[in-house]
């Protein structure tokens, strides 16, 4: 693994996974791994999950953590060409090069606009640190795809399921705010290359792109979706093809103990309770999203270590 | 030790103390105790001496620190069965456990807001923290009490002390800001239990928490109040009974070089020079407020090293 | 060495400049030099290239660093003897001594104002520290100096020249912003100790102090100036005779690939495109400012090594 910016950098998911669930058993062994080594970790926007369990994972393997909120340094200008003489102090190609040079990789998060498809999809912040960084790059959620979270899901499928192809449903739900696809989309992605029967449910107008989705059936009907499921995935996201907006606050696609039935509940957190899915669900035993956020840390913590034997 | 939210968690305060100023001597001495162990300090409010006097601490106990400053994340919901669809985007509940997952101890620092004295009384973010984390909890002043600060005080008077039943006075100063009340609560409850002669004296109307006070002397003439003191803490506090509100700024409750006569000084830190203090005990060598802030660490380390003990 | 303040506190500049060199070769030599050693930076601004080359710098020494954005505790009074009834809480007297109690050095970035003249030039908030502290400090760029970015310069002029006694030339260029003269200051004042032929290229008006000047040749007509230079470093700074005042935005100073001849092009960044500097200087390969931005780390090692050495 060079980098790992999108679940395509893995080359072999099943054993990375495994990987990952050793690493939980032992998560010091190798902590002579990363013995001077450093991650830099950009953030553009807020974070706990994802900055907390990932200083955790490089300190676990001995790596030096340096941490920057990049707004509170100054704007950073991506255009090629222009004259930077309004609000934009540095350009990415200097700011990537001299992050690497303080840095062994360098992680970024980076949230979509939710404004400007083309721009959020072009994935500019992320793709510019691959371009112009001379270390490998870890993607902390970019406006497209969350490939750490995606591989704690996958972690998290594979020690609790009980059979070999479990069925898995990904449900949208009801939120108040515009929420990036990312989430989502990494997921699908994830749920594609796992032996699972995977489907997603959502309202109409909630379609994601297909290029994503490709095959994976979609039912506009939640309760047909979800029978029998053993792991249900429920997330927000806003629509894709009107980008952005919220089409839908319908709060009878909240996730319920009754709808629910037998099945597992994951979420990647932040939830908002008694909005996206009701309290008796994440107060239940059947909520799982505890340990989700635990497995984090080995998801993180295996990207680096694969980073690390490359570099 | 199970936590430090209260003084009531230390089991015996004149070993800790004991215990507290060998550290002092030999801070590295326990490098490995502390070994693969990491604590979360969360802050939903700002700090200097705690923030670095903890951090120092924990690494000199060889452990990893990891910092959060929450307001920087996202607003937390600590009500039970809201539905979440304005402003919070998380719950404590999963907040406390999932900041479990990656930490062995948790510190938190959060201020009352001095409007509502039920809600602030309830220590509703300490208390929920200590509810729904499944690690320790340490209290880096909450909204009513400042256990560490009171800790480092009572190992400063160990130190300076040449007498064996001290006099000491806490004094209230007038103070431009509604100031919490919770170094105050936790000098008199560490006072309390010191082999000291302890009174208080403040201005009418500025009485703390009966609770607290207990069968403490309450003076209200000050000079009166700080004849013969062996040292004298100066503190400014809001109103207690009328809550948060300021009652008195008379500048005649201010501690001079006179009025402190041939005792040693103490003020937590930050102070208001020519406010709480005037300039020149500040500067003479009666002031033990540097050697005060020192003891912070020692302080914290030992309650680290307990909990550390205690895993 | 016992404080790095200013460029006059290196005792033997060209030593130091192979010792960063030797340094820059094996970084990890003396990582056990730092063992149990801290160093809190403490930002009263926004920083990049200074934070993560002096955390790393530390680093690699094996020290231990805490970071602190001063403006996220409170505001701070540095006058003497006033009566603290309004925005200030601590007093730099106290603050320097306490963050002391923590610390093994203390690094300081602090800004002018570019409003008070006097007040920039009396740098009273890195000579406060200084003043009050009871550790060493380090200037990570105050109101009139940067000597960690001119050390880095100088390495990096060391490591490329090819002369004896290379021409180097500190050429002003416009900026839509008012910026400090301590980059270009700390600059002229390290090109005065080396063995090199130097002269400064601006505008009228933008003189800058004759105390640092003193004798180095000014030239008002750039292309002049620019003949058969080895090294072009290119700045901008506000007027300091019309202090703090922007006196001429004219694109003609502009750094040019055509300009720049056969020179090496330097800027501390960050660098607007475009406005300094055109884009075909920055993306050619006679650019050095990225192993300037690197040699920052090696600047800050060599610097904190010779503290440590002395403490």
């Amino acid at each position: 693994m060079k980098n790992y910016t999108t679940l395509k950098d893995i080359p072999n998911i099943s054993e990375l996974i495994k990987e990952a669930i050793l690493l939980k058993m032992n998560p010091f062994e190798y902590s002579k791994l990363g013995q001077h080594k450093t991650v830099v970790m950009l953030f553009f926007n807020s974070s706990l999950r994802t900055r907390l369990s990932t200083e955790k994972a490089a300190k676990n393997l001995g790596m030096d953590v340096m941490i920057l909120n990049v707004n509170d340094a100054w704007n950073l200008e991506f255009e090629d060409g222009t004259v930077m003489n309004v609000d934009k102090s540095e350009h990415i190609k200097e700011a990537a090069q001299v992050i690497s040079q303080y840095a062994d990789m360098i992680a970024v998060r980076a949230f979509p606009s939710l404004q400007d498809k083309a721009k959020d999809e072009s994935e500019y912040i992320l793709n510019s640190f691959k371009k112009y960084a001379t270390v490998p790059i870890v993607n902390m959620e970019s406006a497209t795809a969350h490939p750490l979270q995606a591989l704690a899901d996958a972690i998290t499928i594979s020690e609790l399921t009980e059979k070999k192809t479990p069925k898995v449903v990904l449900s949208w739900a009801p939120h108040p705010k515009a929420l990036p696809q990312a989430v989502a989309n990494s997921f699908i992605e994830m749920m594609q290359h796992l032996d699972v029967d995977f489907c997603i449910t959502h309202p109409e107008g909630y379609e994601l792109n297909t290029e994503i989705t490709q095959n994976t059936p979609i039912n506009y009907n939640q309760e047909a979706a979800l029978q029998d499921a053993d792991f249900v995935y429920v997330k927000n996201w806003s629509s894709y093809n009107d980008y952005g907006k919220i089409l839908n606050q319908d709060a009878k696609w909240m996730m319920t103990k009754e709808k629910l039935g037998k099945a597992k509940f994951m979420h990647c957190l932040p939830v908002r309770r008694n909005v996206v899915v009701e309290d008796a669900v994440l107060d239940g035993n059947q909520s799982v999203v505890i340990q989700q956020a635990n497995n984090r840390t080995f998801a993180a913590q295996v990207v680096l270590k694969q980073l690390l034997e490359n570099l």
